[in-house]
Order: C-alpha cells, then structure tokens, then sequence
C-alpha cells in the first residue's frame, strides 16, 4: 500500500485536481493520502472534497489531515511540496515596491514573479528544510516539487540533500493549445520538448509520424495575422502560445517554445511595459496587471464557487470536476513507480549530458519514461545554439546566481543581480529596493539570512 | 635553427620591443626572423632598426622581410600574428557611429574596443585565414596569437583549427605596478593569475613567503584615499590598476584584479559616461576619450621619435631601447621551447580543468611552465563563487556568442548580443547601429559574411 503526503494539502485548487486524478485511477486503490497543511479549516475542507469525490467516483483511499509536518511524512512513499509560503500577498507587495523604484511587474523576474519573492528565498528554504525532515523521517520517499520556482528549487534539491527529488510542471502540455488551433487530432501528434522548467521548446513536432513544423510554419505565414485580431485571441490574456512573442522566439531560437516559456525568456523588450507588451501577447500576457489580476480574481472566483457547491450537500463534486484525468505527472509518476505502469511524461530531473552544453548536475526538463526502476530521459539532439547561448544559458547562469546567493547568504549577489536587469539605471536604484523589500515584516528571515 | 615569422611584422612599436628581446637572449642567435607585412615601407624600417639593434647589441640573427605570407611561413617553427586589420581607423569611426546611436565608446565592448570591429569580424577570419596557412605550410610551428581580441580568437584557434595555437598578453604582469605603490621588493614577490584574457585575477599573492593581501588591504584602508588624491594617479588615466575601480571589483569578487581587467567587467555602472568613469578611475580611465586619445597620440608621437631617431646614423639605438628585457612572453617562450630553458609565463591555453565551472575547451589566462615538452598550466584553486557567476561565466559566454556568429554567418546573434547591453533601449537602436556600421566600406566583406 501507497502512502502520498502532500505538504500544503490545504491548497484546495491543488488538491482538488488531485483528488480527482487519484480517484480516477483504480490502480492506487487502498492508498494512503495525507494531506498537511498549517491551516486546518482549509484541511476540513479538502477532506471532505476528498472523501465526497471518492463516494462519487467508487475510489478507495484512507485519507487523512494533520497539520504536523513530520506526522504526514512518517511512512510516506511519496511526498508532493506545493507550499507557497506565505501566499501571494507578499509577492504582490514586493512587485509594488519594485515598481515604485522603477522595475514593471517586478524584479524577481522581468516578467513574471516565479521566483515567489525576493530571490526565491522562502521557496528555497521551505523545500530545503522539507528534504532533510524527508532524510530523517522517509529518506526512500520520493519528493515531487510542484511549488515554484520548480527550476532552482529541484536544483537545490539534487544538489544539496539526498532525496529522490523531481520537479513537476504542466507547461509541457501547453503543445494542446497549439495543436488544438492548428487543427491537428491530438490522437496523431508526438511531441517531444527540452530545455529548463519555464524555458522548453519543442525538439520534435510530428503529425501522423511526420515533421509537423511545416504546418506551423505555413499557418504562421497565412494565417497567424488573422487568429491575433480574433475575439478568442485578444480577449484573454492566457491564450499566449501562439502570440507573436512566441512567433518571435521561434524566429530566433528555431525552435517553437511550450507553456510558459512564452512569459519569460530573454526577449526583454517585450515586457517594458503594458502597451510593448499589448503588441506581443493577448491584452498585454499573463503576467500583465490585466492578465495576472485576472488570475488572481479566478482563483478567489473559484475558490468561493467551491466553497459554496461543496456547502450545498446535494451537489454533486463530479459537476465541479468533470471526471477526466487533468494533465499533472503527479498520478502518472507515482502509478509508473509504485506498479510498474510505465509513464511518458516530461519532468524536470538531473542533466547528466541529455543536454549537450549545460552541466551535468542542471536540472533540465525533459520528457522521460518512468517505471519502476525509475526515469529515464528521452535522447535530445543538440539543441540550436542561438537557443543555448541566448536562452538557456542565461537562465541557467541566473539559477546558479540565486542558489549561490541563498547558499552563502550573500547580499551582494542579490544586487549584482538586479545590475544585470536591463531596467536598472543605477547603484542607488538596485541597492534601494533591495532593501526595503528585505526590510519588510514577512522577510524577517530573509534579511538575516543575506548579509 | 630556429625561424620565427612576425604576421604583421610592419608593426614597429611591437617589432622593435620584438628586437630588443631576441637580440639580448643569446639563446636563440643564429635564428631567422622573417618580418612579414603588406607594406614594404614598413618592412624596411623595421629591418634597419633590427640590423642596426643586433649591431650595437652584437647579436647574430638572419634578418628577413617579405610582403608575402606564404613565403614566410616556409620552415617556419615560430609563428608571431600581431595584426590588427585596417589599423584603427575603422574601428575609431565604428565608435563614433556607436556614440550617435547612444553608445559610449562604442558598442563591441562597452567598456574599451577589444574586439576590434563588429563582432571581431576582421581579427577572427584573418586569424583563422592564417592557422589555415599554417597547417598547410608549416604545421609543426606554434602560433603566438598577439593581436586582439586574445581571448576570442585563441579560441577560435584551438577548437577550429589544427594549429599549436597560444594567446599571448602581458596583462599579468600589472602586478608589479601594484606592489610598486606598495612599496613591495619584485625579488620576494610571488604572484598567480588566472582568469580569461583582460579578465585575470590573483589567485595567490606572496610577499616573503607569506599571503600580501592583508598588505593589499591595509593599503586600501590606509593609503588609498590619499594615492586618489595624488599627481601621478590623477593625471594618468592609464594608471588605473588601483582605482577605486579595482578597489570595488575586489570587493565584489573577493580577488584583486590584474591588468587591463579593470578596463572591462560587468560593473558596467562605472563607465556609463566620463563623469561615471572619472569617479572610479584616474582621469575617467584608459578607454575614456582622454585616455584612448592620449594612447594614440602616444602611438603617433613614439613612431615619429623613432622614424626621426632611426634616420640619423649616429642615434644609437639602445637611447630608444634600452638593453633590458621587456615583460613580453614571445622569446621567453619561444627559448622554452626551442631551447629547453624553462619559463613560467602568463598564457591563454586550453582550460582542461584547470579552472573548475568553466568548460575544457575554453581558452584561459593562466601561469604556465614551458618547456621543450610545451605547456604546463599551474594548479588553480576554485575561484570564488561571485567572481565566476558574474564576471567570468558572462565574459565566457560572451567569446561563444562571438565566435557562434562568426561561424554559423549569423546577423541575428550580433543582434541578440547588442540587446544584452545595458545601453539598449530598443530594438530599432540595436538594429540601426549594427547596420549602420556594416555598410560601411570596411566591412563590405563583414557584411557578406553576417547574414
């Protein structure tokens, strides 16, 4: 029998697509899920949704709360970290604070806050103090990070603790949208994507077994112009995979890039400001205050429509999730690892040479095969080498920046940094608002921890 | 015997140091020189100098000069290749179409001109054009690579050609211009670099058998403020190895820079515009207008001195080069190798693990024992993890975007390269200044080349 913990269970987004995946695969029935979270009333809630969708779904588990940490992990086989500490409100703080020193949208990345908060560090240091409860307590566990930002934290994991550690991340299903616009039955397409979590592209696009780059290349040519002036198109803000920021990415790096690759990358110009933006992706991108206010408002939107249905016992949890598998890797990995049901999934794992040109011990992502014995990395041919020298490296260089400065506790990292940010004019500027980001009650940790 | 051929021997002020040395190693007499230029004028100058130095100096050399590269490179088992192509000229008026486009001092480094031209064009096909050269007609010989860029284009040697390439600088020894304000005695002095080309750092720093940093440092609390205010540092700009410029990039990257290294590096704020570079380093520094200007018109006013010297019968040539060694690596290294006497020297060689984090086949700058077996690079302990991520690892990646645009003819890398400077602000500006300056006559094979 399986034992799941999930750090930050309470996470009833999350959660839920979770519950519904495990409920909807028969072969992890009899396991033991344990969702943790600081917030028990959140814990009341995510167990009920559990154990009404089981009821509804005919699934068997032992579910289970707590709200001690090394409680849940005791006896676990695998444990899924989705914490992000301290929620959003201080990220959205501190994106207010840079904008006030200059820097649109933030510092932490130009363009979208990934990194949670100033230079990743309550991201690093929860999933850090996680593996070595995890080494203690359940040191064969396997750790799956889905909490950002998924790249330097797996890095800091493989690195620096002992644990199976792998990094989960969606974006690689980003390849639905594409096909789904192009007009290709998802039945006949493979793709295969490499690169860093964030920052992957597609190595291979086939279409009923052959190259299917020509038809994207021929609707960029006819028919892009007329898909970025449509309703579907330029009324949300998400729909940013085929935006001309992507088409332009894939014009200097040769290949096309998947999910959220679209929102970061070193395409700067892109993102100084609302209308640069509004030309390269819909209604100015997800991470545009239109697009990332929209998030915001979903999520609160969906969060109340769930409180509220699952209030009312008479609904049916099924309306809330359709009883179709989501995209998450969560249910596939751990079904490949616990029985041997053999998974093709892209995850982030340790370089170990699959990409020619980063370092070995980088985790990249990648799609791999999982099985009992563990992941293994599908073969990538080398990748373009605009792509390497302009896109993967520097972002490679920029992971390494921020676990160096986390691991030697080190200030004058953290603005060198910010000097490297195109928006950055001056000493004074970068040096301001480090500080008083740093000087803000919820990084009273942080500032002692960068000297 | 041995034959050593200077490419671009033409060139008196490094001909004539050329001379000086041969002539006062007895090691190497009955050697063959063969000065090789494309103009015959200064070929003749430069023989009568050489005839007339080994003269007075009784030295024993087969003096030759030939405008033909081929014929030059018959037998030849030293290679010497100092050419800058076109002269400066062009280079001058790039920098002042770079200035219009809002680039100070030029767009191929933000800093100083290094690069010689656009992307290095004209220095790594001539480079390479000769290595070709080499491997047909004398592919035993070493080739000193002593023109600029050293760091791009030894790399471009060592990977894309078969040729016993070794980049050449005497940066190093800019140490003893430190220990000369220190008041430190050269005999008891013990100095390690390692870094890339213009890029050096101190690696170990021995007075009397014991570490001279806490020397260094108590001369920066103490001593520093006081040279700052002095005559010979303020009206100097070439004499920047203690500026406050080096001072800040020893506290960001924990070892003390050598060299031309204060010159270049990612504190990009230092040199923004003269009043910026005048507050961090003598006069505004050796790339400033004052400092560049005052090194030409050095060169102008040294080569008419010599012509008006060399052209009286009864000058003695040693009144304008006195018979002492200069700090050039050339005969040194050439005597190791040829003669078994052995030399420890600064070299650009082959990286081959001596510094950790940075790939095999980059060229680094490093002490090195030669002898008749080649070149021996001294152990190097890890640098420090800030002066890897933000001044060598850049600097690195930089060489394989210059040499990746050589290569692969790619206009879309200059481009992506200049958006990476602070000074972009857009896309139309990168653009227009690096077409701008492809059209001009100069470059009108660059052009063809970059597509």
């Amino acid at each position: 029998m399986t034992k799941i913990s999930v750090i930050g269970g309470g996470s009833v987004i999350f959660s839920g697509v979770l519950i519904k995946d495990l409920c909807l695969n028969r072969n992890l029935a009899g396991s033991t899920i344990t969702f943790m979270d600081i917030s028990k009333e959140r814990l009341d809630f995510v167990l009920s949704l559990a154990s009404r969708y089981a009821e509804e779904t005919g699934a068997d588990f032992n579910f289970e709360i707590t709200t001690d940490r090394k409680k849940a992990l005791q006896g676990s086989d695998f444990v899924i970290n989705t914490v992000k500490v301290g929620g959003y409100a201080g990220m959205e703080a501190e994106r207010d604070i840079s904008e006030n020193h200059g820097y649109y949208r933030g510092i932490d990345d130009r363009v979208c806050d990934y990194y949670g908060g100033i230079a990743a560090y309550h991201q690093l240091k929860f999933a850090f103090d996680l593996a070595k409860d995890i080494e203690n307590i359940c040191p064969q566990a396997w750790l799956l990070q889905a909490a950002n930002p998924v790249f330097e934290v797996t890095n800091l994991l493989i690195r620096e603790t002992g644990v199976k550690a792998v990094g989960c991340c969606h974006g690689y299903n980003g390849y639905k949208n594409i096909i789904n616009v192009l007009g290709l039955d998802e039945e006949h397409v493979h793709v295969q994507a490499a690169g860093l979590n964030h920052n992957i592209f597609m190595t291979k696009f086939m279409y009923k077994g052959k190259d299917a780059y020509p038809i994207l290349n021929k609707w960029i040519e006819e028919d892009s112009v007329k898909y970025w002036e449509s309703p579907e198109y330029l009324h949300d803000p998400w729909n940013a995979e085929l935006s001309p920021s992507a088409i332009e990415m894939y014009k200097y790096f040769d290949l096309f890039p998947l999910g959220d690759t679209v929102r970061v990358g070193p395409l700067w110009w892109h993102h100084s400001s609302l209308k640069e933006k509004a030309k390269w992706l819909p209604a100015g991108g997800p991470d545009s205050e239109v697009g990332w206010t929209m998030h915001l408002n979903r999520l609160t939107r969906g969060l109340g429509m769930m409180r509220k249905m699952a209030a009312d016992p008479n609904t049916k949890l099924k309306t809330i999730y359709p009883p179709v598998s989501s995209d998450e890797p969560f249910v596939p990995f751990i079904d490949a690892i616990a029985n041997g049901n053999t998974a093709r999934l892209a995850l982030n794992v340790a370089n170990k040479g699959t990409i020619q040109g980063l370092p070995d011990d980088v985790a990249i992502e990648v799609n791999v095969k999982v099985d009992k014995n563990g992941i293994h990395a599908e073969n990538i041919e080398k990748l373009p080498s605009r792509l390497m020298l302009y896109f993967l490296i520097p972002r490679w260089l920029k992971m390494e920046r921020v676990l160096q400065a986390f691991k030697e506790n080190d200030r004058k990292s953290l603005f060198l940094m910010l000097m490297d940010d195109p928006r950055t004019c001056s000493i004074d500027q970068a040096e301001q608002v480090i500080e008083e980001i740093l000087h803000r009650p919820w990084n009273k940790e942080a500032v002692l921890h960068y000297v």
